[in-house]
């Protein structure tokens, strides 16, 4: 065996992507606990009793495995003051990948989720509109459709990182309401023309068929360029919990907008001003003044490993991962910093790109016992970077709770306990 | 409401795929039962309960609506000769888009399925290499993972459309061993330059943990290639379905090779030879010689909707719409007939077209009271192109079950009944 020298490409430990062959051996090799045997001793363990006999045949709707339970959304406490009201969590610390399984998807209801028959449900459009219409479920399922892997994030994620009040969380607590999936839907601007949208509708009001009525406006413009009215998520029925039997589908723009349980359009002159984008979802400024319809999501990566709570239980090489998103259009880079963002070094992307969705990026990173801050900064393909926490205090003041892209830094020290801090 | 001239690409009634816009209305619109209401109308019908009281709050593991429930996995009987043993198969005529949510995603067991404890389970790399190792699952946890989208498809799939026999099956029974996902593993190449590979050394060989200890043999210039330890499927961990918590992902060749429960990857001189690559998973020709190692699934495409035992129940416009993809590369085209091969014309590509992927095909077709027999035809990013099943019987002859690609052919009758045909 032979130890492969390290390029080092940033301070503090960051190695060259492009170092992936060999890398395992030096780092993971014979200080941790893969045991090295030799060729005759290999298969010198107990043969299992999972291999001795046969096990259950196939299945009509598979499970995961009790080991992998520990993946579960965080779910907040119920608030009797506002039931079903609150949100859960993707487990992004345990996710791989792009995907997020549809279970795992994370959530936000303002009156909890509808048990929605889709015999009884109707999608009515109206308003400014040659001719209102009301759909049934089994007629849109004859309607023309497209897939587009796309990200949804609320645009309440990330907001406690710029209290002041540093909270000790986990990437999943602090981060969780960002997930993915393959959306299968109706392009919305075909519904849209077959009720024949009139000369003077600007803005599409949708309304959701739970009991806040959640509402949401969205211009004429986007609602004609690439919404969906989604009924499919990874392929089989949106979930109950994302909308069944049907949600909008903004890409790239604030989660809130992506009405679920959706029973109405109506076309109109100008925004609805509903409930969540005058109380909620406005950027609060400095001077008091708030930023109203302020919708696509910034460009934005975390670091999911190591991230908040973990520990790093020996010195050598670790894989950084994360995932890196943009509301604009594809990332076309990641940089990893481990000296909190004094030398930076290109992370490599290890999955799809598509516009408007997660990607996967990793970079090596040996850790030599000291402290160490991680950070990641996204470039999307438009050439918007990902900002420092303080350049987004700077523009917004503190205040401000919603659409916070800011570059997350997870900080290891010397016990190799990795916790949020603010750099 | 005017309605728009279809513009014909093909005879028996496919319509140029470009002509989305307004087609629901012609086709859809009063026919059907979509309402047509005055504005005022519009919301006239009575809100559902489900509207008027908070439903059930955010939740740790989501669940899909009961009325979502027929989508189910086709699993044969067991066999009390050959325990554990047999398969499921995905529900094609349900699903869209082109990701399978891992719940639906096809099996097939030569024992069952192993309840296997990750932290009892190893991964030996021995045969021909400097060193064997072996690997626990939490240490391959630490190692570098790429994520990338591709299609598993069982060999045996669509063999019963090869026989003399005519089935009238569905979709689903007759080629539902086909499912994808994005995998995310680590590269085998990685674990096997870590052990060192000997120069003498051409082939794998994979054995799994399963009571059928079932085992292949890849050439090693793959196994080198693109080829991953996959330990997540779409973010989560593989299903114990699916091998939980390992197995082998092959890109594009077929699917008994990739290994599930993976416990042992032997270096090799040759091949094997195993029971599944002598007594099956092998080509019979006319001769009775057998084509053995026939690894990349061909170039192939189905219509899932309207597809067999489905009832079209008004004349009009449909979207007809499929799955495509090659086990040597992406799709490049698909085209649609609808007069059993006669003419074709050209389908629109509605999702992703990843190398090695399922991909999502549509095209309008204005079905009008006639005999019709609809069929697709792939060609991937090589130049393949899908054969005709004649085409394939006249090469193999009537024996062989194994790597069928051919033309599926829907027969439409003037009930509007769809059924498997051969033509």
């Amino acid at each position: 065996m032979t130890e492969k020298k390290l390029e080092t490409v940033a301070a503090n430990g960051l190695i060259n992507r492009r170092h992936i062959l060999g890398l395992g051996l030096a780092g993971v090799g014979a200080a941790a606990s893969n045991s090295l045997l030799g060729a005759e001793a290999a298969l010198n363990f107990e043969i299992p009793g999972w291999s001795r006999q046969p096990g259950p045949g196939a299945s009509a709707y598979g499970t995961r495995s009790p080991h992998a339970a520990y993946m579960q959304r965080l779910a907040g406490a119920p608030n009797p003051l506002y039931p079903g009201g609150g949100s859960s969590r993707s487990p992004l610390q345990h996710l791989q990948g792009t995907i997020t399984p549809n279970s795992l998807h994370f959530e936000r209801h303002h009156a909890g989720v509808p048990a929605i028959d889709p015999a009884q449900h109707k999608l009515v459009i109206n308003g400014l509109v040659r001719q209102a219409l009301a759909f049934n479920y089994e007629d849109l399922l004859k309607y023309p459709m497209v897939s587009k892997i796309h990200f949804v994030e609320c645009a309440g994620n990330s907001g406690a990182v710029l209290r002041d009040n540093l909270v000790d969380g986990t990437v999943q607590s602090l981060h969780g309401l960002v997930s993915c999936a393959e959306w299968t839907g109706i392009p919305l601007s075909i519904l849209l023309d077959e009720a024949g949208v009139e000369p003077e509708a600007a803005w599409i009001s949708a309304v959701g068929a739970d009991a806040a009525s959640m509402g949401r406006s969205v211009p004429l413009n986007k609602a004609m360029d690439d919404v969906l009215l989604a009924l499919f998520q990874n392929g089989e029925p949106v979930q109950p919990g994302q909308g069944y039997p049907m949600r909008l589908l903004v890409p790239g723009w604030e989660g809130n907008l992506n009405v679920k349980w959706l029973t109405q359009i109506k076309l109109t002159r100008g925004p609805g001003h509903f409930r969540d984008e005058t109380s909620k979802y406005t950027d609060v400024l400095p001077d008091r003044s708030s930023l109203q319809f302020t919708y696509p999501m910034g460009t934005k990566s975390l670091i999911t490993s190591p991230s908040g709570q973990m520990e790093l239980d020996r010195q050598g090489l670790y894989q950084v991962t994360g995932i890196a998103w943009s509301g604009s259009g594809s990332i076309r880079r990641v940089e990893v910093s481990a000296d909190g963002g004094q030398t930076w070094g290109d992370a490599m992307i290890e999955s799809h790109q598509s516009d408007k969705a997660l990607t996967r990026f990793r970079i090596p990173w040996q850790w030599s016992g000291g402290a160490a801050v991680l950070q990641s900064r996204a470039t999307d393909s438009l050439g918007n970077v990902q900002p420092t926490r303080s350049a987004i205090l700077a523009e917004r003041g503190n205040i401000s709770t919603y659409h916070n892209h800011c570059i997350q830094s997870w900080a290891v020290n010397s016990a190799g306990r990795v916790s949020n801090v603010y750099v």
